[in-house]
């Protein structure tokens, strides 16, 4: 996705050759590697796309930075920060117990409805009123351990995989995450019928082909739950990871619903695997590259160990550039959660509209059609009967048109699964990962108003200036996580929408035509010498 | 309509010259008189059109004759006659009289239902349930005058107005009016509001403006009622009257009524016009030449004491060609009946879809559209929120898209008076027409019925056998003008639903069209790069 590259030198576009100026030291985003010719394809901070000499530029990983374009990022006032000061979701409580005492226990603190597991819905979109569902729940009972976690990780040798965040990059945009030069993707495919226990238990297995080795390997739906209870575990205090589709007792074999869960698992993965940091991890590197059981066996038990969880995620940050003002963190902490309320607020409500529309189109709409058809039809058999000559043209014109109104009743009824379908699945997507979201920002602001109260603890002689600076410190990395992510959320949110958008739009105007052009054929058939 | 000529001598047609082969003796049908250098364009029976020369046919004002052709009326079984003998529509009662007492009264045991007056329903479609909207109602107490009339009339010599049925003309589809060289059509327009009593009572005048002396003449609803009236009286018998547009008490002065109200008796009027025996009728001209109030009054007067009103129109008809058999009457009026019926159902079923269709495209249909624009759009501002470069395409194009669906919305709401409206109209109108039939053929259906009966009176010596022949040669005359009837509705009805289906399919392919493209707009806004 977000592919950066430094210029080098100033390069003048000669007119017409579809070539870009661009100057010295300016960031600019690779669109096409693949051009040729010493030439790639890029697209600089206007918009404009042209191409450059490959020569010119240098290509680098997307590092986390400090922000050299402040106007690109739009500052809302912090506002009312003081309200958030009793907020129970509490990193920094390892601190707090020096001053209150060792029994704290804030991290277990969930804002409520936030700790519930999956919910198992079975009508997508519409009966599910609860208001997100559950993606990050926090590391509970561990919360003393995390500042020696930090300190521990830092000296690990093994938390190598981590590596894809410990660099920065910077982007137009501000802080992104260090993104491969190679997309990472999968296909989810060919679901079938297994048994185990002499044909007593049979389940569903899909075929996971990951683009890097090509090779299919098998996994159940536990197995991607399994997946996921690890990456939310280890990502998900800095990385929205969305459920996995809803389970469903009932009915697992029927068939529409095997497609539907193969249809979104295909979505979960590859959303995760256009994710940087968690498609670079080993675990879930582990599930795509499935060997034996025994081999499976031994990455699950690592995987099941790994102490590089909850928070820890942020230990593993080094972003290149200076600390942020806390100020600054504050108020980018406040837009990304009024954004991600709003967007929240407004995938819902297309949700909504959609499915009434959805139950319109395939309900009282169609058998409105069909009646007016078979009302033309009926008239047109009436007519029939008249034993009245020269009455052939208008009957069977009559007749068609009858017909013709039966089709688009047809054609109305099964059209949302052409193109409202896949408006609804992006929406429904973008309602899981947007329901993590307030768990992340939770997680900043709580560390934000710790780092506020710091200059009283000091004074207070409850922690030092150095632990005060340290706290900052690491508030200032968060920020950075957070700003990175909510960049790789926004480039993705866009090529979504814009792809959803295409779908629809071009199904929906193929609608239009097919129905004008049947009509125009019908109307044809009549005829007034 | 039909304007019939008889061939006199063999004419072949020039191959490529667009001329048509006639035998001598064929009845063609003019299509075309104002071809000009001695040619008219004809349609033979096998409904090949081409040009003639003049001189070598004889055209002829339709007369009502037997039938040549009886292939072409299908003959079904006449059925169930006999459950037909107690029918009380009877207008040889007077003969009745004779056998059974001097108080029978059958002329004014309407069919239950039909004796109410026009309903004065608010919706035009929905509400009103009853079956149909009265039309004719008989003569009631005029009974015993009927066989008096029958034979005043006949050596009356103002009753010439009937001239256009004393004539019976051939067509190929069987007996058919007597139709005028020239079309008589009227336009109703330029409502005005007028007023008397000092401004204390105000109205609306209606322009009608006759196209044979395109001189306009102003008419209140009132006289349009009043014409109605007569034309009932004096034709209900032998000819559908359709009821006028409803009457309304409250708002007579809203646009909308009147524009609404102004249209339907446009359409009234146009009906009537189209009639030969109608338009042709000193009452109905009376109507369309109004000079001033006194000529007016004086029309009125003489029209409400017309003698020739009721059955009498019976008696103004005089067939070319032998009387029909019994039998042969007995089937075509079962024909006509079962016909009328299964029309009326078919009518009425398509006005029930089409009135619900309305409903939803003016209701619930928009407002959804409407959601579904508002969705796009307030994720679009959501979006602008974002404060991430390089979001304007995006928002643009959703914005975009947000409001082209709330333009389909209006498009739906407005749709339904650009189309369903006038299918609504035109079969709202042959409800009408439709309603008026029932009586119309249990007149018929009562008379035949004595025909039956006359073997055994005249056995009983109840009638002369010379009685009995002549109220066979009146149940022919009345099945003559039924056919001729049937014919005039059958082939008004040909126009009128292929002009209605055209008009309808038009307006949908349009509309189709339109949102496709409108879409199709949107869609092009979109891009993934």
């Amino acid at each position: 996705f977000c592919s950066q590259a430094k210029v080098l030198y100033d390069f003048t576009a000669e007119p017409g050759n579809n070539e870009l100026t661009v100057r010295e030291g300016e960031t600019i985003t690779i669109t096409n590697q693949g051009v040729g010719g010493g030439w790639i394809e890029a697209q600089n901070s206007r918009g404009e796309v042209g191409l450059v000499p490959e020569d010119y530029i240098e290509v680098r990983k997307c590092l986390i930075t400090s922000i050299q374009d402040k106007s690109s990022l739009e500052i809302e006032d912090a506002g009312t920060s003081e309200e958030n000061a009793s907020n129970g979701n509490d990193p920094w409580s390892v601190w707090n117990q020096d001053a209150t005492g060792g029994s704290s226990n804030n991290w277990a603190a969930q804002p409520e409805g936030t700790v519930t597991g999956k919910s198992a819905a079975p009508d997508p979109w519409g009966s599910n009123t609860q208001g997100h569902p559950q993606a990050y729940q926090g590391p509970g009972a561990e919360d003393d351990e995390w500042d020696d976690e930090w300190d521990d990780v830092k000296s690990n040798s093994e938390s190598g995989e981590g590596g894809a965040i410990q660099r920065g990059g910077m982007g137009e945009v501000g802080p992104v995450w260090s993104y491969p030069e190679a997309q990472l993707d999968c296909v989810v495919a060919d679901p079938k019928k297994g048994s185990k226990m002499y044909g007593l238990k049979s389940y569903i297995e899909y075929q996971v082909i990951p683009n890097t080795t090509n090779r299919p390997v098998n996994h159940r739906y536990k197995h991607f739950d399994w997946l996921y209870e690890r990456l939310l575990d280890k990502f998900g205090s800095a990385i929205p990871i969305p459920s996995l589709p809803d389970k469903q007792v009932t009915g697992r074999f029927e068939e529409e619903f095997i497609k539907m869960r193969m249809e979104r698992l295909q979505g979960w993965m590859t959303r995760m695997c256009r994710h940087p940091v968690v498609s670079n991890s080993d675990v879930f590197q582990l599930f795509l590259t499935f060997k034996d059981e025994k081999d499976w066996k031994t990455g699950k038990r690592k995987a099941e160990k790994d102490e590089g969880v909850g928070v820890m995620i942020f230990s593993s940050i080094e972003p290149e550039g200076p600390d942020l003002d806390p100020i600054e963190v504050e108020q980018k902490c406040e837009q990304f959660s009024r954004f991600t309320k709003a967007m929240d607020d407004g995938v819902k409500d297309l949700l909504n509209v959609g499915q009434e529309h959805w139950k319109r189109c395939t309900g009282p709409l169609p058998k409105e059609y069909q009646r007016i058809g078979k009302a033309f039809q009926n008239l047109s058999s009436v007519f029939t009967s008249s034993g009245y000559q020269g009455e052939a043209t208008l009957t069977d014109a009559m007749n068609e048109a009858g017909k013709t109104y039966e089709e688009i009743a047809q054609m109305v009824a099964e059209q949302p699964r052409k193109d409202l379908h896949f408006l609804m699945e992006t929406n429904n997507e973008y309602k899981g990962l947007l329901g993590c979201f307030p768990d992340t920002i939770g997680v900043h602001k709580a560390a934000i108003e710790k780092v506020k109260e710091g200059d009283r603890l000091v004074a207070a002689s409850k922690i030092t200036a150095q632990d005060k600076a340290t706290m900052a410190k690491r508030v200032s990395t968060m920020s950075y996580a957070l700003q990175a992510e909510m960049n790789h959320f926004h480039s993705n949110r866009i090529y979504d929408y814009n792809r959803v958008m295409q779908l629809y739009l071009e199904e929906q105007v193929k609608f239009y035509e097919t129905i004008a052009e049947k009509l125009r054929q019908a109307h044809s058939q009549f005829t007034t010498m």
